[in-house]
């Protein structure tokens, strides 16, 4: 059933409990990202568009735009644009990333997020469930094309931020430098301190030099499970 | 001045105020990487020979090859195998490590370590010590030199185990995947809680298929400055 859920910053946005609703890795992502004033950022597999809502109330006047495969789900990031009255800086569309570079042209975005499927195709059990199992596996597109796409869309010194599971950190960064995507700066998130990091935030620059700024861990929740007060302050867009 | 220390588990080294002495770093190496009884291992840039040291303190029947390109610490090394009774177990070499796959044999090591120069040759300033910026900067050999040589010992399924600092950890990630060196292990060292890492702990399978282990932050001092309970177990051995 869908939901209008507040994203606590003044937006809203419509999310559906049968398909994959957004986490806190969206969240994590969204405030990673570098975007300069007036930045025009692609999000690839945006599902229900909330990193390009994210960004538009986190940065100034930076424009969106969205792709998702899924119609269901592109539909409801559409009508969250609409409900936000953001039809100015965000577009969703309803298409396969892999043809985004085509559409959308190559070497024309100052930053690319992505937030792709987790599970290698074949690798981990898919649940039944169509549109979660999209969202979360490779059914649709793999890292590799993510990776490769992310590449063409971006402008020379443009940005490609993405999360992927600790597992498949390295093989991140192998395809990063694949497609001239120099790693500039890497953060682990860790559910609790001192714990193995679950999934990672890694930036790259497109064409840079060799530097890697290794950011401090992410921790997300306090020995009591409670959101530590960094969590809080990314919840908040703070800076 | 030439002095001897104990390193905390019956064995004794060598070392030369003058020169480069070894640090937690190696320290950390030697207990990070994976070892199986029997084990032949290689040593690249040993200094005095502490790794060597520290792995058949540890490391049940393993044989080390240390190779090491200066002479005088080449000697103190091989001295500090006399001392400890190290003889059927430890060769100390002094060559340049660049000529190791020629001399050693190719894929016949089990492991490889090497805690190599930090600095990039012209980024890092070195000093006037010629001794101490032949161990941290790159004067005799690079990162990827370190990294294609370790790649040219190992047998299929052999493990390199490498320490860097923590600005060129993708870069080492990218130089490991070029010589077919899958990362498998992975630690950030941070010297408190909570901060950045200072350098990191990646160990690579050859030939092997993707799939990190993304380990828990290795942290070295208490908020007072001690050092944790977790790196005294290190300097101890334990596992």
């Amino acid at each position: 059933m869908e939901r209008i859920d507040d994203l606590q910053n003044g937006l809203k946005i419509i999310q559906d409990d049968a398909a994959f609703c957004f986490g806190t890795d969206a969240v994590a992502l969204s405030h990673f990202v570098t975007v300069k004033r007036g930045a025009r950022v692609a999000d690839l597999g945006t599902g229900t568009g909330v990193i390009p809502l994210l960004l538009c109330a986190h940065h100034a006047a930076c424009t969106v735009v969205g792709v998702e495969i899924q119609p269901h789900m592109a539909d409801m990031a559409g009508r969250s644009v609409t409900l936000n009255g953001l039809e100015e800086r965000i577009q969703i569309v309803c298409a396969d990333l892999k043809h985004a570079a085509q559409r959308f042209g190559k070497n024309s975005f100052d930053a690319v997020t992505c937030n792709p499927p987790y599970g290698k195709a074949g690798f981990t059990v898919t649940g039944g469930n169509q549109s979660r199992d999209i969202a979360r596996h490779e059914v649709c597109c793999t890292l590799a094309d993510c990776v490769e796409v992310a590449a063409a869309l971006l402008k020379a010194s443009g940005r490609a931020a993405f999360l992927c599971p600790a597992l498949r950190a390295a093989e991140l960064i192998g395809l990063f430098y694949r497609h001239k995507l120099t790693p500039k700066r890497l953060r682990t998130v860790h559910p609790k301190a001192g714990k193995k990091p679950s999934v990672i935030l890694l930036e790259g620059v497109k064409g840079a030099r060799e530097g890697l700024d290794f950011l401090p861990p992410l921790v997300l929740c306090k020995e009591d499970g409670a959101m530590t007060v960094e969590l809080e302050r990314i919840y908040a867009g703070e800076k």
